[in-house]
C-alpha cells in the first residue's frame, strides 16, 4: 500500500468530523447529521467534497461566516414548490431538510420544487439527488459553486461559479442512475486536490488571462476553469446558477462571496431540489424495467477500438462505495496531516 | 447579395406552410398554428428547425406516421405536475398546448412539471421554453431527439439522441435570457445543413466507428455525434432523456424511430415543459432587476485577446429576429428547391 495513504473506516471518520463539529458549538444532532453526509461524500468518492472540506468549515465557523444555530424555515409556499430560508446554516442541514421537504411534497404533487437560500456549501451535488431515489422518486439538483471560477465565453471577469447538476433516477435490479458534474470540464474540488497531492493538471481544465493552458494546480488562482463545450457549458453554468441563485434571492455573478479566501462574510448560497415521483407519471414497475433495460442496452454496447467498458453515470460511486465500507477511505498524507492539525486546535483525539 | 440566397417575409413563408399543411388534410386552424411556430423557428435562426423540415412532415404525414387530428389531452394531473399523451399529433400543436398547460397550472402551483408523451418532432427547443417567459415565468424543456445519432461514452451502437435542454429567463430591460443548446457539439439539424449547403464540418463533431474525426456531412450516417464535454455531455442526453422519455411512457434508448429515414413508423416523442412562476420565489421586479444586472456585467466583462464581443444566450437570435422581421428570411437554394417540389407535388402556388 502506498505509504501516503492511509485506510480509515467510516465510522472513525464520521466520529472524528462530529467531535470536530460539536467542540466548535455545533449540537450534537446537527454535528451527527453533518458528519454523515460528508462521510457519505468520502466513501463515494467525492473526495475534493468529503472531510478534506473540514478544515475550511472550521475556520468560517470560527470566522463567524456560518451560523451554527440555525432556524431553517420555509419561507414560501404553494403546490408544486416551497422556498427554505437556510438562515446561514451548514449546507448539508438545510439541504437534507430542503431535500426531505421535496420528498414529502411530491407524494401528493407529483412534481414539488424546492428552491434554497441562505445556506452555504452542502458537500457533492450527488447526496442530495440521491435521497429522491431512495423513495422510488426522480432527484434533480442545481446549485450556485461557492467561489467564481469561471468567465462568460469569451470572458475574463470571473462571474460565474461551476455550477453543478446531480439527477438520481431510480432503477429496478440494477444501482441507480447518479449523475453528477460541474458545468466546467473540472470541478473546483479537483484542482484543490491535485494541488495538495502535488499532480500537474491535464490541458483544458485551466487557462490563464492570456488564454493559454494552464496546467499547475497551485497556479489555479491566476486562471480561470473553462466550461465544457466551450459557450454551451458557459450556458448552463448561467441557467443553472439563475434557477438555483438568482430565482431564490440567493447570491449568482458578482455577489458569489468565494469561500476559500474569506472566513468571515455569509455567502447566501443557492440551490435547487426537484423530486419527480414516478409513480404519477406512470406505472413504477414499469419504469424500473425500462430504466433497466437502457442501463443494460448501454453497458452490453459495442466498444470504440481501445474501450475496456462502457460505464453507467454513478456506476463507479457505486463501487467505490462497496469498496470504501468494506476496505476503508484512503486519505492521502497531506489531508491527514491537516485533520492531525486541527485536532490539536479543536483539542480532540487525532483521526 | 449571394445569388443563392432568396428573402422572402415571415408573412409569405407562413402562408405557404399553412397552405402545404391544409393540402394534405390538416385543419385551417391547426396548419396555421403549426405554421407560426415553424416561422418563428426561421425568423429566430434556427435554421435546421423551421420550413426546413417541412419536406419531411408531409413526407412522414402522408406516409401515416403522424395522426392529422389529433386528440391531445390530460392524461394525468397532480398539483404540481400533468402528463399530456399528444396522440401522435404534429410536436408543435402538442406541444404548444403542453406549454400553455404548465403556464396555467403555475399561477397557483408556482412550479408545474408537464412530461408528454406520443409527440413528435416539434421545431426548436426554444420556441417553448420562451413561452412561460412572456407570462413572467422561467421557462425549462427538455426533450428526446428523433434519431439516435450518438453511443454512450466509449460506444458504437446509437442509443442516445440530441437530447437538448432549452431555458428562458425573463429579464427586465433586457432582452431574455434563452439557451437552447443540444447535448451534442453540433446538433443533427446543423449537420444537416451544412449538407445541404455543401459544406465541412469542422473535427470535433463527429467521429467514424473506428474513433477517427468525421467531417464530411454527406457521410454522416456512418458516423456518431460526439457529446459535449466527453462523459459529461453523455451523462446530459441521457438524464435528459430519462426524464423526458422514460418517465414518461415515450420513446428513449432503442425504441427512438429514426424519423429521418422512416416515414411509416410514429415516433412517440417525449418532451418536459416545466413552468416557473417567477413572483412566487420573490419580487417579480427585484428578479428582473437582478437578471439585468447580470446581463449587464457580462456582457461589459473583461475580453480574452481577439474576443470582440461576450454574448448572452439568446441575444443573436433576438438580433436576426430583428432584422429578419425587417428584411426576411434567407432561403439557400437548395431550400428552395425542394420546396418547390413540395408545392409541385401538393399543387399550391410555390414561395
Amino acid at each position: 500500500m502506498n505509504p501516503q495513504l492511509r485506510k480509515v473506516s467510516a465510522i472513525e471518520l464520521q466520529a472524528f468530523i462530529a467531535k470536530a463539529f460539536i467542540a466548535i458549538g455545533i449540537s450534537a444532532s446537527d454535528a451527527a447529521n453533518i458528519a454523515e453526509l460528508m462521510t457519505r461524500a468520502d466513501v463515494v468518492g467525492a473526495d475534493g467534497h468529503g472531510v478534506f472540506r473540514l478544515p475550511q468549515y472550521v475556520r468560517r465557523i470560527k470566522g463567524g461566516a456560518v451560523n451554527i444555530k440555525p432556524d431553517i424555515r420555509i419561507e414560501r409556499a404553494a403546490p408544486g414548490m416551497a422556498l427554505i430560508d437556510g438562515d446561514n446554516g451548514m449546507g448539508h442541514l438545510v439541504m437534507r431538510i430542503a431535500a426531505e421537504h421535496a420528498i414529502a411534497k411530491a407524494r401528493t404533487s407529483g412534481v414539488a420544487w424546492v428552491g434554497v437560500k441562505h445556506s452555504n456549501h452542502a458537500g457533492p451535488a450527488s447526496l442530495y439527488a440521491s435521497m429522491p431515489v431512495e423513495h422510488d422518486m426522480i432527484g434533480l439538483y442545481l446549485a450556485v459553486g461557492n467561489a467564481n471560477h469561471l468567465a462568460a465565453w469569451g470572458g475574463l471577469d470571473m462571474l460565474l461559479s461551476t455550477n453543478p447538476i446531480a439527477v438520481g433516477v431510480p432503477a429496478g435490479k440494477e444501482p441507480p442512475i447518479v449523475l453528477d458534474m460541474a458545468t466546467t470540464v473540472a470541478a473546483y474540488g479537483k484542482v484543490k486536490t491535485a494541488a495538495q497531492r502535488g499532480e500537474t493538471m491535464p490541458e483544458g481544465w485551466m487557462i490563464d488571462r492570456m488564454g493559454k493552458a494552464l496546467t499547475d494546480p497551485r497556479r489555479a488562482n491566476e486562471g480561470l476553469l473553462l466550461p465544457i463545450g466551450g459557450y454551451k457549458g458557459y450556458g448552463l453554468a448561467l441557467v443553472f446558477g439563475l434557477l438555483a441563485g438568482t430565482l431564490n434571492g440567493a447570491a449568482m455573478g458578482r455577489d458569489v462571496v468565494d469561500f476559500n479566501n474569506d472566513d468571515t462574510t455569509p455567502t447566501n448560497t443557492g440551490h435547487v431540489i426537484v423530486a419527480i415521483n414516478v409513480a404519477m407519471f406512470r406505472d413504477l414497475q414499469e419504469f424500473k424495467a425500462s430504466v433497466d433495460e437502457l442501463i443494460r442496452d448501454i453497458r452490453n454496447s459495442k466498444r470504440l477500438p481501445g474501450v475496456d467498458a462502457i460505464r453507467l453515470p454513478g456506476e463507479q460511486s457505486h463501487a467505490k462505495r462497496a469498496e470504501r465500507l468494506q476496505s476503508g477511505i484512503p486519505l492521502p498524507a497531506p489531508l491527514l496531516k491537516s485533520l492531525d492539525a486541527l485536532a490539536a486546535e479543536l483539542k480532540i483525539s487525532p483521526l
